[in-house]
């Protein structure tokens, strides 16, 4: 079979996970799979429509980028330095009171489409309000993507009577289920402060009617914890569980404050869970404990969160940040050594990511999910081991990105997005924020 | 006068620790010195011999990187996820006694150097062994640089009798004393538990006799503490206040474990601190409190430390951690704000670095240390405050930099240094280690 796409003598790195390298690697692609990925002298088909020179590069999979809230790029930086609920009740709420609607939320997801691309990410999960429109921007970019529908009970973007909240994602998943390969829909219930008992239920239905995924954050701060500790007598992720609502189909976003019995019912109940580090120390909300989630068996990713408090969706970044600060978090330099969080970033979270056998791997009858790095510069030499992709590269080293067959930057040109064009619609907005 | 250099219609960050940006600015540059930085309508000369474009461009001072050693990029990520202890003794010391000479020396320092000006770094503080050879780099490159030779009581590069130490040093100091107006000589005693007593006051009194600054890690791990507090009851910072040797030509790098009175000696004595974070998270060595220095009076800089145990040379990945951890370690998410780290990154360690008139500003008469960055890149988008300086942007957005008055990178491209030969040899030398 000719491949469509032929990437040669490449530094090849295709499970991030167990750190092996293949010095002189070749990965071949036909369609939307990859149909090898191995030492290039065992790959003797030579012929393919396009070869692209993997000399000087790293070749891994895509990153898998499991928490954002794409739209708030506009608000990149706005208020920083500020507690979690001020921060969200001062700024943040009143800035998409009066600046969301689905023009601004198709181009700023446009903007952070491009900036995950740019940063070598190919999987993401996102959840909002007006989400069609998040689903319509990663769709034009090609980007791989879980798109949550936003539940809360208060007045919010597209959904101005809380009410309505049920229905309107009901009409959301019937506009996005099956219409587009890359783009899986799914639930978002905000928080189990925000959400009222009953409106968690009827989401988890809702999920399970349509048999998608439901993102909720959980157990953020310690205020959370307090604020459903004290009138229920129990966790919030004890409080999700008694709800019925933990299953393997609930991912829960956070869970800083999760302690350890708390991990047993995740793992448990195979609920996965998504780091977002950068964020809760940003906006000081704890550290989730994380050898002790993976000791127990909880399924762990990691998430950027939204880049107003973060401030970057560049995933090198968080993998850098989750490694360093765990290990003085949890006394030991070796409780998540680099190539876990390589996984976490790839492997595992393709597989929380739940598209049909995305792996996050570079094999045979994977989807083609593609990064290619320049490893040639400065700051990666001299290239040891892939660890270094942990404590040193960044997005800004990602030049080819390939997304289910389809190339969407080449040598750092994006090739899906009209990036200028997203810069200016941006820009204009922006100004009537500030 | 005519300007050597005009860059124009910039958007110009004068002084990073006022958060103050000009939106069309230009700076202009006569020599070594800037005789023009302010809105470009106030400057009516708009002649130069070049004239660089600054549309699209942040332009500001470049940073000050206050820890570094520099030869080491030959062991970065050669062995993670270790304890200090084990980090030094098992693998670093092996390393540096069959691998470090001469040779080693100038090339692994020429690709810091180059690591160092590709990401914003004009002015930095390095110390080791063969410091002589690090001073001929940073010469060669046009780098700005405090370069320290080593003093410690065990056999080191080219000082295989730690008895001849003192005597090698003076030698250092002679050779580039008055030298090179970029090249600032000085000693670097190791640490208080590795150089005893005597060595460390024959140190002090070499720098007093040569009016050079004496840089020492010290209070770096919790370790060294008890080494040092339990057979002489007192801290490592007061033990160096007990021997004379504390005043404000003694940088005291790490400072992780300095309590509020060691605090109140070093603001005493006016002894400026270097915190290195990423360092001390990697390394598990605990994590200082900042807040608590700059209300004590401490002056306090930034520092990569060496890029073995970080494992970049980034300083804009230094700040971002730098800011988000003091958060959490503080529980405080304005304890430490992003133009505070701006400052140490930039002011405050431009003046810790003691180089004559240089204050890390952009000013009329104060040296021309000037770095623009490509501020037109979705992740930084929309740009609402320099604080994305902190949280959003990376070395890898630096373009152009220029050092008293020479450009030595210029979109992109490196103008001091052969990279391709320099990665070339170090890579040679790479091989061997592994």
């Amino acid at each position: 079979m000719e491949a469509d796409i032929l990437i040669t003598d490449t530094l090849l790195l295709p499970d991030p996970g167990n750190s092996t390298l293949i010095p002189s690697g070749c990965v071949a692609v036909h369609g939307e799979k990859i149909i090898y990925a191995g030492p290039m002298e065992h790959y003797n088909d030579r012929q393919a429509k396009r070869i692209l020179d993997g000399r000087g590069m790293l070749t891994m999979p895509g990153l898998v980028n499991l928490h954002g809230h794409a739209p708030m790029t506009l608000f990149r930086g706005l208020a920083d330095d500020l507690e979690l609920a001020d921060w969200l009740s001062n700024h943040i709420f009143p800035a998409e009171t009066d600046h969301v609607n689905p023009e601004m939320v198709y181009w700023c997801s446009t903007l952070a489409a491009a900036e995950m691309i740019l940063s070598g990410t190919t999987t993401t999960a996102d959840g909002y309000f007006l989400e069609t429109e998040v689903a319509h921007a990663f769709a034009d970019a090609g980007l791989r993507a879980v798109v949550a529908q936003g539940i809360i009970d208060f007045p919010a973007p597209g959904v101005p009577d809380p009410k309505d909240n049920i229905e309107k994602a009901a009409s959301f998943l019937d506009a996005w289920q099956g219409k587009n390969p890359l783009i899986k829909p799914a639930l978002f219930a905000h928080s189990p402060y925000t959400c009222a008992n009953t409106t968690l239920q009827k989401a988890k239905q809702l999920a399970r009617r349509y048999n998608v995924q439901l993102y909720i954050h959980v157990a953020e701060t310690e205020h959370e914890i307090s604020m459903i500790q004290k009138p229920l007598g129990r966790t919030p992720i004890q409080h999700l569980q008694a709800l019925g609502i933990l299953d393997a189909d609930t991912v829960c976003v956070h869970c800083v404050w999760a302690d350890g019995r708390d991990m047993e019912i995740l793992a448990g109940q195979g609920s996965p869970v998504v780091l977002c580090p950068q964020s809760n120390l940003k906006l000081v909300s704890g550290m989730a404990d994380l050898p002790l989630m993976l000791a127990k068996g909880v399924r762990v990713g990691l998430g950027t969160d939204g880049c107003a408090s973060n401030n970057s969706l560049d995933m090198f970044r968080e993998m850098d940040v989750s490694a360093k600060v765990q290990k003085l978090h949890k006394l030991d330099p070796v409780a998540v050594p680099a190539k876990t969080i390589l996984a976490m970033a790839t492997t595992d979270g393709a597989s929380i990511s739940g598209f049909p056998g995305h792996a996050g791997v570079l094999a045979a009858g994977r989807p083609a999910d593609i990064i290619l790095l320049d490893v040639q510069q400065p700051h990666l030499a001299p290239f040891y081991t892939p660890d270094l992709l942990v404590y040193a590269a960044s997005g800004a080293d990602v030049r080819t990105v390939i997304i289910n067959g389809r190339p969407v930057l080449e040598q750092g040109r994006l090739l899906s997005i009209n990036i200028n064009k997203t810069l200016d619609r941006v820009r204009t907005m922006a100004i009537a924020v500030q």
